[in-house]
């Protein structure tokens, strides 16, 4: 059995608290944070302490907190030379950890919302450690949380994480516009499920490139005038001529 | 019984000569296109025409031509003047068919491909016409393919045409970026799947607005200029730079 402590009380550390708890092999055995009790969406049985300096025994210390904390947050930490520290962040150094014997990395391939059941056994999981026997042992933990576990150095995973900005945030914040087009032409923005959901789809099944459609991969010219054209003096204008010329780029690179 | 004629023979007549052979109500009688035989991807048995004169009589006509097609292949078809003749077209003005007595419009608001079935029922149709009359057929057409009929003129099915373009042709564009950079760095960009499907899932519960995560939406500048970092001298910095910015000024406008 492998005794977990989580420091952290966000959306990550919620997501994580829960999969740690219902895997065999792995025992939640308690969460730190800064606040004076546990966030209500926490289960209540969970151990709770908000004194760093007398955090129990633990083989794995996983640090959820922001970025700019996880320095912090580790300097902080005065751990058994037994234990593993790592944190779950896509884009921070191992570095930031050194200050423990055995430290590494678990950084989940995935967005989280509290109110969002995710299943981990399909997200990616990518590890980076200090040692090779750390990793072995970071791979085991991972192992009995997720089917996908990615080695990659800190640059690599910072790679990764860029993709996922993509792939995520600038790909939700497009459909942000789009709802946004309906809302100023009073067109309930619903009608845009079916679209999202089949952009998604399609691409379990192909490359996302050979998913693309419309007027800018067929360099349809008097589409995308008539859009330019119906976009001036809006603050749409620019990302539609950028994005429009990048796939256009994009298909002559083929 | 009412009797369709579909003219063209790509991807969005492909697929609504699938569904129109499926639905109570609806007999596709035939499919006109230019090549001496139907293609292969389409059922034998629909009678095909590759002489626009001879064609034969229907209730309705539906034009899945390419954009710059619709207007030429309109001004060659004559037909009764009991026929509607309508394209399916998002950025087509509905005048492009004002030779016909009765026109009108059957947009399909969706992504098509030959090798994807997609379920017409929940797939929006947007709807036009040039008389009240024609507007009741369209209706009751577009009422036995799917269940989400949305009214429209030209000008307002242009701005649902562009929202599709971002959320649909855009964002499969930041996957494509994603998939590129995971590819210069030697990794699998099928990791990728298990986010792409949820960033979809997601907002099928959610406003997107309200689904956004990452370092633009909090504004970690810490981790955007790490990322920039990385992408210097590549050809995705503007991009990532123009739409991080958009990102945060989109938070400050909530």
């Amino acid at each position: 059995m492998i005794d977990v402590i989580i420091i952290g009380t966000g959306n990550v550390s919620f997501h994580f608290s829960k999969v740690i708890s219902n895997r065999n092999g792995l025992r939640l055995i308690g969460i730190y944070g800064r606040g004076r009790n546990i966030p209500d969406y926490f289960n209540k049985n969970i151990s709770y302490s908000n004194d760093l300096k007398k955090i129990k025994y633990a083989d794995i210390y996983l640090i959820c907190v922001s970025d700019d904390a996880i320095g912090i947050v580790s300097d902080q930490l005065n751990v058994s030379e037994k234990s593993i520290v790592v944190h779950s962040s896509g884009s921070i150094n191992i570095s930031y950890l050194s200050k423990h014997k055995k430290h590494g990395v678990l950084y989940p391939l995935q967005t989280f919302s509290y109110n969002r059941e995710v299943n981990f056994s399909s997200i990616p999981i990518i590890i980076e450690a200090n040692t090779n026997l750390v990793l072995d042992k970071i791979k085991e933990i991972s192992n009995l949380i997720s089917n996908e576990i990615i080695e990659c150095d800190s640059q690599k995973r910072l790679s990764v994480h860029i993709s996922a900005v993509f792939a995520n945030n600038f790909s939700n914040h497009m459909n942000v516009i789009a709802e946004e087009i309906l809302k100023i032409n009073n067109i309930d923005s619903d009608i845009l499920k079916p679209l999202i959901h089949e952009t998604s789809k399609k691409i379990q099944f192909l490359k996302s490139k050979e998913a693309q459609t419309g007027p800018a991969i067929r360099n349809d010219q008097i589409t995308i005038k008539k859009h330019l054209n119906l976009l001036k003096q809006t603050k749409y204008f620019d990302i539609y001529k950028t994005l429009t010329e990048e796939i256009i780029k994009s298909k002559n690179e083929l």
